[in-house]
């Protein structure tokens, strides 16, 4: 039987899953493979983790780079996350022949196209399965099974975290702050929580998946990112009144030879699937010319679901490489499908959600609508909402499709009107 | 570049739609994957699907054979269907050493072990993304992204035809009759419909499931199927009544040694993600003990959605044999996951909905009562439907989980007391 030898540098909450899935299923994957996959060296300079579990103490070390040097090793596993050194590990095991599964999304937004092209210049395969989805496989299913599509879309809730908070927001009327605690409490959110409510995590996410459906090398600070931070329960009752729920969506649209790329809290409608999502439960939504839509659904993170996707790549590239040891992917990084660029985010046009926040007086509503009809914005839909005691009125709006770009001019002219109170609150309708 | 010479045998609806894009899209599939797929035969012994389209006259021939002796031809794509003589011609290739993508899932299904046995013993490869779910990838889902997981259960709607029948009763109050004849009329039901709802083409995809998921071989004849045929509006009402939906499922399940695997028209919950899968599509729910709950929807049949997963069979071949031409599919289709056999339907212990016919008069329900709780089984609520002129009356049933044999010999014997007019409905309960 053939054996193929993994080494796993990063023994934290995913690296944990993987070493037991190792341990407690060889057999399985014996059977399902017939390969046998020894893991020979478990690496990380803080070995606490090891905590309740039974890992031969020989294979643990804290030596990172022994992992690199021992030519046993066939296939390096990174899960430490973060760009350094996690970067200089994966082009040092590439460059040394050793091909490579990582869950590091931040590692792959920003240098993917460094680390592919040297992935294919040593003739040495990546897998990262784990990266977008964590159990969900949506990086094979574009890299492989939509291979043959033209992608018209990709989109979804692609962090638990922050759709958590959302769930809690609008089933159980919890405020940010409570729901944002109440995550922390359950180890849903990390302590800080910070990449995955500003929208970073998402980011990320939706980079490495426009790769992989457009062909397009696009970095993290060029896609427009939003996070849940700001978002008022209020808005989520507004919202759910006109039959839509508020997700953070992480969208990549083709639209002629750009691509439109963005994260944002969302109003989709409550018939959209996606609406259905709750709790850390991840979704996505892919149309393709050949398949129509289609969505996968499942569990985006989580030391066992990530686990999965990692092991799961593990096998695939152990399948490829039992025979010869050397493989290449064939699958191309960069691709052309039309698309040329991103999307500059005021070249936008879609309805919106706007709340206005305005004194009581006569002529508030003549004098938003008047600077919103000078901008070509049209109103679908409008509510004065009844004004609780020492609080601005609230103002909302459904627009009809519009340009980014000027409703951007329009709200800076609006806000600095005598009768508003605050900034005004902006979201998009996205369908 | 490498190029990779593909034979196609079979231009009907798939084979058209994959000679479509093998032809229109080489050089998307060159630029995502570095190889040259090259179309040289495409063999049937009807030629009319070429009709509208473009196809050069030197790749069409009548002569299937010219395609297995072609020695440039590396891989065979059969997609003929039915069991002779695709089953000869997929066994010929193979030991040609030729590899075979086919979207065959009554062959798979009958005679999976025997085909899988021969690519494994000549080294070949055979794709088979297509047999199952059409455009969804559920079988490199199963066979690869959830290698590392204990599957605990796949269901789902796996027929687009009986699905759309479904949602026209239920959506729009069709009869069965009607509903049929809309589905032929737009080309989603064959003329010969029989396969579809009779659940016999949902038996062979679950079987096909059955082994990917739990390693088991089992005959088709083994899996208790019940189609669509015999439902009555009014049952879809009356479930309707009580929050569920009736769809044409296809279960596998473990359960303990035993795989509790069968097709037939199942109550679900309106809450559960697969009420809401309507017309064509189709979805599959599988759950594994390390990714939780995941669901894959789409489009489950279709010239465009078949093709694209036969595609990606032909390119995932290409890119293992690009180099070395000779491969080895190192999934093993038998492995041993602790199932060990299906099990009889009469083990079954579940929920069910029943609906008597009876003559108004007293003593009906305390007559029908007396016997199920003689058999154990427990009402968990009930309901005398008003009486139409001159019909029965119906009384509608939910029980509580039951067993399927004893709950047999009450029906039998209740369809035998002299006030019941009609054989009883007896529909199962899925959660």
């Amino acid at each position: 039987m053939k054996s193929v030898n993994v080494g796993i540098i990063g023994f934290g909450t995913v690296g944990r899953g993987v070493v037991r899935t190792l341990l407690s299923k060889k057999k399985l994957l014996k059977e399902r493979s017939g390969l046998s996959i020894n893991l020979v060296k478990v690496a990380d300079k803080n070995l606490r983790q090891r905590k309740g579990m039974r890992v031969p103490g020989k294979l643990l070390t804290k030596d990172i780079n022994s992992v690199l040097k021992d030519r046993n090793i066939d296939i390096v596993v990174e899960l430490i996350g973060g760009i350094h050194p996690a970067k200089e590990i994966i082009l040092k095991a590439l460059t040394l022949g050793k091909h490579v599964v990582t869950a590091n999304k931040a590692l792959l937004a920003e240098h993917g196209e460094k680390i592919f092209t040297v992935a294919s210049r040593f003739r040495t395969l990546l897998g990262f399965e784990a990266s977008v989805g964590g159990g969900i496989p949506i990086v094979n299913v574009l890299r492989k099974s939509l291979i043959a599509n033209d992608i018209e879309v990709v989109y979804g809730i692609l962090n638990g975290t922050s759709n958590f908070i959302l769930s809690k927001m609008s089933d159980e009327g919890y405020t940010f702050r409570q729901a944002l605690d109440d995550a922390k409490a359950r180890g849903i959110a990390e302590r800080n929580p910070k990449l995955d409510i500003s929208g970073v995590d998402s980011c990320h996410k939706i980079a490495i998946l426009a790769r992989l459906g457009f062909g397009l090398s696009i970095k993290p600070k060029d896609i427009h990112t939003e996070g849940i931070e700001g978002l008022d329960p209020a808005d989520i009752q507004y919202a759910g009144s006109w039959g839509y729920a508020i997700k953070l969506l992480a969208i990549a649209r083709k639209s002629g030879q750009k691509l439109d790329v963005r994260v944002h809290p969302s109003l989709i409608s409550l018939k959209n699937i996606l609406a259905s999502v709750k709790y850390e439960d991840n979704a996505i939504f892919i149309r393709g010319d050949m398949v129509g839509g289609s969505l996968l659904y499942g569990k985006g993170a989580g030391s066992l679901p990530a686990a999965s996707s990692v092991v799961s790549d593990i096998m695939e590239i152990a399948k490829s490489i039992g025979e010869f040891k050397k493989a290449k992917d064939f699958f191309r990084f960069q691709f052309d499908t039309g698309v040329k660029k991103a999307r500059e985010i005021s070249e936008l046009f879609t309805r919106y959600y706007l709340r206005f926040s305005a004194i009581d007086k006569p002529g508030v509503l003549a004098g938003i609508s008047d600077i919103l009809a000078k901008n070509k914005i049209s109103i679908a839909t409008v509510t004065q909402k009844e004004k609780k005691a020492g609080q601005p009125v609230p103002i909302v709006m459904l627009t009809h499709k519009a340009n980014e770009g000027k409703l951007n001019k329009a709200l800076e002219r609006i806000d600095k009107l005598n009768f508003i109170t605050k900034k005004t609150v902006k979201l998009r309708i996205v369908r």
